[in-house]
């Protein structure tokens, strides 16, 4: 029998990325699909892509959340906590790729989001959903933070080199460069086409509300705080994300550490370390949950060197959040998430 | 058990989508992949994408014949024609996404490619793999010509009508826009980045080779000889063409055409008729094997307008093969195939 | 002395692109920009482009007309006429970037754009900017109607064929494909980078407002009604615009009317009839003012293919609007125009 | 009188903008063209843009030195010493746009570049043409080694701050992203237009040729010898760099830092400091040789973030080179570099 699956907030990016996800997933149904924006439309008449093959009524999050065994909300902050409430009551599975339930901490939430934790004993209860860190915590959890897609990169890029003190906590520095997905469907001027196409720039340097969330992730694989300078830039292409790390490099020579990485990564089937000598590419991870890590150094002042890339809207988003939804169930934690990316 | 499928031409364009997609068939083994040109490597050595997904060696062609059931040829035209032979010998399906197994016509083929057909015996074997015409032809072949990518979106495109004499067999002009990846994986001055970006030109504008193939379709359909205006041209994205087809209309009025069309291919997975005021986007259909219909017309010169779109890639190539072998090995003609296209 | 010049409706892509060659104009003085939405903003806040280059204050469209000698227009249709009355009064040169003054018929205006001629006087002496065509009538006008993009390519594109009856009148057929500054710099779902990018399709296929106009110049020149049909599709570029236009052939070859469209222009600095072979690709007109013309047959079908491309947003739009006014006001034609196009 | 100009390599990708800019230069006449591969040709034939506006026939470069006093070589490293020497000879100004004539020492060049300089003595009167840093040198110089484009973004974008003691000349970081065209005109299988659209990636990380070029200049500046970690990626665009440093700051508040940035500037015309908030856009730069800097700060790191952006092609190649002609031959540093960079 299949999981009853629903989505609120089904036709933002990270909702319908889901829809496509779930729909060649093997133990999920799609049961219901929520929408403020267009309640009793068609889906397919919001994304054409899915005329004849999900042709679902949107409904309302109530509908989604009564029907629903697990439930996945891809909405702004600060929504998602009492429909994970509603869940915590009916006992369903809640997963929130939102940023209600990443932080640990209230104040840290209050501070970067300007809103409060509304039921405090939910935040006690939930899991960070980062797969290949918690996955014990994730097997048993109810309500699950679905990591942002940058720390998702960030995370996975330096988890081995943290865990094995293979690199300096101080002076991280993390450039990062996503797609315009990640910006999500509302419209601006800085999206408008003509105004992105054959542009780059930075964005919230210093400033970006993922900061506390990498920092949160770090200081706990590392068990001391860590401070790290992080700066997004938009790129001209529609998913993927590469984030470039730079630490000061120990003792362990680049071999050594590729040679860690790749043996911390071995067990898991989502992050490939890349041969010595490749660039991790996000063409190489489009449509895909993978993560690919490429490891290189400057010999010269010391450095080490992390290229992590992932799809921003599938590990970043919809694609782990169905891992969690698969570990959280007791399903194969890879189902419906095995597609090939592309070449091209 | 699976089928034994081998690619020759596995590091093509055309060879590398067939591995994306059989890596996800369900009834279907990848045993053997050759590439002239990357023999002794592992084939995700040239496509980093397939790291640890896909590592296996490339080998000879003889490897693929010798050890396969199925066999799919991705290359120039000219050099499927003796492994066809190899193949009708051991009694292997053969699949050509190239050209030597699409014209009736040997004096055709001498015309627009400049060579002969060297077993003319296997041509009067051998089907064109146009799956939603020639389905129950498909069904008992052993050679099977895939179409091209521009014939497949006009014979689509056009089928209903021609079939129910719903327009003018004369003066039908085909302003068709392909992406890049129609032009192969070999590199030219015009598909070198910096040229190709923010281009867009046409190209052998009543001279390309497709036309006598399209011409040879519609005529069957239709039973009369039809001739064609052909204009290709090359857009800047990856993926897909969209062939935007001129024909004089009959007496029938554009709602009744439209459902003509929808009746037409109601039994059909792939072929969606779009509701009349939609446009097909080449987008939509991006990554799948569906290929998207939309109807119009210009009242003041009595002009029917069929736009036709398809990701040339799959239902114009490898995918469209993976349909034909599904057919003519008795398993479910969607096997493989249903993947939902994304939203961008 | 400089011409002082304004700009009403600077802040949208006809006004800035304005602003853009008439900062490089030897005889030009930017002297007043108006913009609605950004009165009282330097307009290099809008546009970072120009910071330091152009920093003047946005005031209002009075203010523009009182202190200019030549006013351009690029606003919403039905917003100019007004505007062109004021002008009218006080004896300014008047320049309409929009739609208001293209059709010399009321009724299809009405017909076409749902509104009315406000002062049919102006109608009557207002001259269409097509300065290849009109060139002697606009050197006395006042009031220029600047051609719409997708008009200007095709007339230009059949000004010879029709001018020597070297095409059939009947059943002419315009495949156009414009960069998406054509729509403007207002948001919408469909010019949403992710939603663009990689997409392609075609819009208002047989009812696009520069029907009429196209078909006004045509017949105007062929000295007889001219009915077309007109398609146009959305590129995923920033600029230009190719129309494929397909026309009967009579009795001349191919390379007679090449020399006939060679000699029509040869006294012409922007249009530019490319060598047989060649296919006029609108990558080799941006950032310019001129008009690639190539041309093609399709032997079988007796069809000429002529492919005309432009820059839509100058000689489609503001490099024709500064054309007209160095015309108008006795300048160089080319003056302010002559930037080669660059090759990348 | 004009000055008689040449380019030596003119059909390369630095080459063609040399000729776009010097054909608008009100003091320049192209007098001779050069290509290895195309000699013989007209330049339009090769790139058709520049029909009818330069047909000029391509000659040896041994013509291009015979017949101009001022000689721009853009070449493969090692083919600029030879002619620098016949320049020399016959005291024409050469301007050396590839890397023979930017180190000031052998032993850097030799270890980098794996060749050595035949002309020692040249290589002591070479200057190197950073402008807005040697504009004195420059002027009475005969041999000018022309920066590489990630040098100029980096050296203007920490001028100010490394001569104002802003920052520590420790662990500098700079990321930076290149436009296509940085790669050239030779086709490679990453830039074939598929498998670099929608991607995204480093190269050569740690171990970049523009390092040791970079350190040269930063350590002049500073007057200490400062090692630099450098990244470069490559964009799916195809102009403009963007580098985004991270430097240590001092003591100094950032509004102070920008402060003395902008004084640091104010009396130049192509640098442009943004006002705080702003993000430096490779997209407001693209074709012209302005380079825009924006100032960041991480406050709970004490980082300092400085983007800074070029067009590769222009600041970062034919324009500074002309600029630098410009200097040498006692013009006004801006003649035929002023043309406003366009907003889409």
């Amino acid at each position: 029998m299949k999981i009853k699956c629903g989505i609120i907030g089904a036709t933002g990016y990270g909702g319908i990325e889901l829809v496509r996800l779930l729909l060649g997933h093997p133990n999920a149904e799609l049961t219901a699909l929520s929408s403020v924006s267009f309640e009793g439309k068609a889906i397919s008449e919001v994304y054409p892509n899915l005329f004849q093959i999900c042709d679902a009524a949107l409904v309302s999050a109530d509908e989604v959340v009564e029907n629903c065994d697990v439930v996945f909300a891809s909405l702004p902050h600060g929504l998602s906590q009492p429909l994970a409430a509603q869940c915590a009551k009916k006992g369903a599975l809640f997963i929130d790729l939102g940023a209600d339930f990443r932080l640990e901490s209230a104040e840290e939430y209050a501070k970067w989001y300007k809103a409060e934790y509304m039921h405090p004993e939910l935040h006690d209860e939930a899991v960070y959903g980062l797969c290949e860190m918690n996955f014990d915590l994730i097997k048993t959890s109810k309500i699950i933070g679905n990591p942002g897609c940058y720390p998702t990169s960030v995370a996975l890029g330096l988890y081995p080199a943290l865990s094995n003190n293979l690199i300096s906590t101080e002076s991280i520095i993390v450039n990062a460069a996503s797609g315009v997905t990640g910006a999500g469907r509302s419209l601006t001027q800085g999206n408008h086409y003509p105004e992105l196409n054959e542009a780059y720039h930075a964005y919230n340097a210093g400033i970006h509300r993922h900061t506390p969330e990498i920092e949160q992730t770090l200081s706990q694989i590392a068990g001391e705080p860590i401070k790290i300078t992080f700066v997004p830039h938009l790129l001209p292409v529609n998913r993927g994300i590469l984030s470039t790390i730079y630490a000061k490099r120990g003792t362990k020579s680049l071999a050594e550490i590729h040679e860690l990485y790749a043996d911390f990564y071995a067990d898991t089937t989502f992050v490939r370390v890349l041969p010595l000598g490749s660039y991790a590419d996000l063409k190489m991870v489009k449509y895909s949950n993978f993560c690919d890590i490429s490891l290189h150094e400057d010999v010269h002042t010391g450095m080490l060197i992390v290229c992590s890339v992932i799809d921003n809207m599938v590990k970043g988003a919809a694609g782990q959040a169905i891992q969690n939804m698969n570990i959280a169930c007791g399903l194969k934690e890879t189902a419906g998430l095995l597609a090939t990316p592309p070449a091209f």
